[in-house]
């Protein structure tokens, strides 16, 4: 039995998440339905996580095991073949056994893009969430800080989040500019269901209304979702990359 | 009577093209059916030039004329609501009655993208032309500047072109690097049908193949569409911006 680690990359517009549904076109349905034509079997396989409908990816994880001769650069240029156009493979890796793309992640890179703007931009739009200005730039980048290191996000949890625990640890919380693009990053040992669309929602909206950064610390403190501003939309969200030991 | 100048951003992707069809969907189209809905009335724009189907622009310029009271920033506003979201404006501007877009245009720019890649990518293929390595950089790069000058550019002319004349001069011809992709960029006084998409191919033909640089300055000397290579995807082309004195 041999073990497949999948890197995939996504376009999250046209999905309605990364988790197989029956009656919605999801990017693991898609994932499965290629590879179940190109093994004429069932091959069910397991990511290194959800991610939301319309959320996008450029380095998701899955794997999958299988009883195959099939070599690794036949198998890539396969799914090449098979998967819809929104859908691509970064890199197909031959992995042990035990690999298991859920249990072995110790953290995720997820990034943010703000367009600042009144105006669409065809380019930019898909991919962003247009905020209107006034947003202070500054006052935002002074605001992210505030997330870096170990704290209870339950003030940034999901309704619907099914974690354990929502103690999670942030080492990565910063903003740049790109082009007319605010691309914020960050990275963690793992972020509970919206937290990360929660935590650039509050920002964006201390920033806009001109509010105190340390408003960020109060909010953490408070433990409390309606202490947290609005969650950002999903179009605007990437899952760059899954960390493994 | 006043004379707007829009600069346009759209995707190429589904649209048959810049110029207008009767049962196509057109960049030019789709603004004209959006200034009549703003006008209440039919409102005729003027492009720089058409654009094929496919092709992309960041930077495209039209004009028109119009009796109406609307302020400048207004106009871009119900531009921006009406618009499909493929299309946006970038800048509208007031500008004397005498400017026409396409007659005053001294220049344009253009860019070409390449992937090169066995593999597809989610979020460049639609936006490029993947080629199969082996693609040599070191010679696609030294072909470029054999472009520049004024040259007859019969051998890179389309079918169905209409020009007066073939000789064009070019200002710039070069390529980089950038992150997966292979950026080619184009500046000069004009642009033949299927011109830049003729010199990239042929570009790319000379690389894959090995051949000499120096190819480039016998195709252009045979004036003969025969010698050239193959006219290269709509999808890697941007219309980067039209020059104005």
């Amino acid at each position: 039995m041999r073990n497949f680690k999948l890197t995939i990359e996504y376009i999250g517009t046209r999905f309605a998440g990364w988790q197989f549904q029956t009656n919605a076109r999801s990017v693991q349905g898609a994932v499965e339905e290629a590879l179940s034509r190109i093994f004429g079997q069932p091959v069910p396989i397991v990511g290194s996580g959800r991610t939301d409908a319309g959320v996008h990816a450029l380095g998701q994880v899955a794997n999958f095991r299988l009883d195959t001769p099939i070599r690794t650069w036949r198998l890539w240029r396969a799914l090449d073949h098979h998967l819809p156009e929104d859908i691509s493979i970064r890199d197909v890796e031959e992995v042990p056994y035990e690999f298991h793309s859920r249990m072995d992640a110790i953290g995720k890179h997820y990034r943010y893009q703000v367009l600042p703007s009144y105006i669409r931009r065809a380019w930019l739009t898909p991919y962003a969430w247009t905020v209107p200005p006034k947003l202070d730039y500054e006052r935002l980048a002074a605001c992210l800080p505030y997330f870096l290191g170990e704290h209870d996000f339950t003030s940034f949890r999901g309704a619907g989040c099914t974690a354990n625990t929502s103690v999670r640890t942030i080492t990565r919380s910063e903003v740049r500019r790109e082009g007319d693009l605010w691309v914020m990053e960050f990275e963690g040992s793992g972020f509970l269901r919206y937290q990360v669309r929660s935590m650039v929602g509050t920002a964006v909206e201390v920033s806009r209304k001109g509010l105190p950064p340390e408003r960020i610390a109060e909010i953490l403190a408070a433990q409390n979702r309606l202490a947290a501003g609005m969650t950002a939309p999903a179009q605007g969200l990437f899952l760059v990359e899954v960390f493994y030991p």
